[in-house]
């Protein structure tokens, strides 16, 4: 490892300069009724309110303003059938040039279109046959394209990062910041601020119980790959960490704790039904940990990402009014 | 009427400084996808994530909070199947006193938990045979209570109108603000703050099509009443416009417009997987008189009044899930 950090507060400050008036500053909502829940002041920081229904626009956006004006002329390429192929597709046509996406074919239809939507290019392969990244890489290089990875690189990780500035910017005296895992960039670009601004503060990852390959590696000290998980999360479905993030995970994330699907499905059901926002599954993860009790002990005043709340009506009721759901409280 | 209107803007501003610190300041929303949808710049407060998760909470906090300290000690009475009940519960407990509130026997069951969760006594009568106002009226006499009425009280509208005043305050340049209108508190204080502000901003007020006793009055001249109307807004069921509201509205609002029952389930889907936001039948119709057109010219810059959000999953699912529901974009 370098001695300088990959990415430092100053990156993540620098984003954040770059973002102002393009991403949303979203709400930090409180909830009484939650903090009784939990037994400690609760700050959720809502990311399902940015831009896309994710803080993946965050991170995409500023990466892609990065870039040299000529590779900016030639536009920009990503692999994704969640919420990054939106951020890349609206990041690019707010910066004036055109994205390619690579989806697979099965993707569901809603997401093809919000795609499609933001004036990108669809380019669909068959996710049981075909390799994405070859794909991805393949297009990028035939057409000059850049490359928008969805968590390994250093101005992603810098753009995701400041969601946790604002919100340690309006709330002081965080003892905890609590953090849905997916691939690590969130949380990388998360414990870069909270650990810049407060060495003190506790930065805690959450994964589900099915995906815990960011778990497995910090207590191996080395990354861990599992066999790609089954979860409701389907934003939190990496199965070994990135390398960069991991890098960086690893220095900065003090704990990683673990949610099962049931967990994710009742704090969807509390955040629609007593906080009045739609979560999705990976989204709700940070407040599900700590509706399940799954952080000891209990922080005093505690920071939580939620991530992102992009699911159909139709889904959520699925997965939140399903059998064996609906008795729940 | 007396020359002295029975709300002023210092009223709203004095009710504003009774809650600074004990509502919520909601914040104001924005979607590009709405505005394009729209046609217009779309400013939303939402309402629906205050305290109790409806706008009710600033209007019986600022009632409650101006009784005299011996009648304060005595404690308050409401009678109320909705969002004033909690909201009455609420502020009595924030303000050290204890409420009565008489509800219907076949209330539902959260809604009664919720009004005892925060310490109220509950009073059930039958509704089909009571008389709530009689009930609540005697109630109040013999134990000496002060009645805290939804909407009929000067400082129930200014604490109403301290929504609006947020709103005003944080986005300059509106040409028009639109409002549910129920029993009418709601758009009297908001109508008081927005001509008091800006004499030009127009002042546009939502009633369910089936429930239009304030439109048909304010076309009339005065306060006709109408059969308890059939309408999934709950929150907007009122027959006739009370006495003190209609003397402002009369005055102050320019239009009332009229949305369907289907004009809220599209609203309440939309708000959900494009705003990730969740909205009950009444708190979506100034944001369904938006989406399905009825504002004619279209304003340029729009302030919604987003005014609750408590609705279960299971008939938010019933409603916007249901048969005929499903298909719907």
């Amino acid at each position: 490892m370098s001695e300088v950090p990959p990415v430092t507060l100053d990156d993540v400050r620098a984003a954040a300069a770059r973002l102002e008036g393009v991403a949303h500053r979203t709400p930090v909502l409180r909830s009484r009724t939650l903090d009784d829940l939990v037994g400690a002041e609760v700050f959720l920081k809502c990311e399902n309110l940015q831009r896309v229904g994710a803080f993946k626009f965050r991170g995409a956006y500023n990466a892609i303003s990065r870039l040299p004006p000529a590779q900016l002329a030639k536009g920009v390429a990503a692999y994704s059938s969640g919420n990054h192929a939106q951020a890349v597709a609206l990041a690019a046509r707010e910066l004036g040039t055109t994205a390619v996406i690579v989806m697979p074919a099965d993707t569901p239809e809603s997401k093809l279109v919000a795609t499609a939507g933001y004036g990108a290019e669809i380019v669909t392969y068959d996710r049981y046959t075909g390799d994405r990244v070859a794909i991805g890489e393949a297009l990028a290089a035939d057409r000059g394209l850049a490359l928008i990875p969805p968590y390994e690189h250093p101005h992603v990780i810098a753009g995701q990062g400041t969601a946790a500035l604002e919100l340690l910017d309006e709330v002081a005296g965080l003892d905890a910041l609590v953090v849905p895992v997916g691939g690590g960039g969130l949380i990388a670009g998360s414990a870069t601020v909270a650990k810049g601004l407060c060495e003190r503060i506790r930065v805690v990852g959450v994964e589900p119980e099915a995906g815990d390959d960011t778990r497995r590696s910090l207590a191996e000290g080395r990354r861990v790959a599992i066999p790609v998980p089954r979860t409701i999360a389907d934003g939190q479905a990496a199965n070994v960490p990135g390398a960069l993030t991991f890098s960086i995970n690893r220095r900065l994330v003090d704990e990683i704790v673990l949610v099962t699907d049931d967990d994710l499905r009742h704090a969807m059901r509390l955040a629609f039904e007593r906080l009045k926002i739609v979560l999705e599954p990976s989204g709700a993860s940070a407040l599900a940990a700590l509706l399940a009790g799954r952080l000891d002990p209990v922080p005093r005043r505690v920071g939580v990402i939620i991530s992102g709340g992009n699911i159909s009506a139709v889904r959520f009721a699925e997965l939140c009014l399903g059998a064996g759901q609906a008795g729940r409280p």
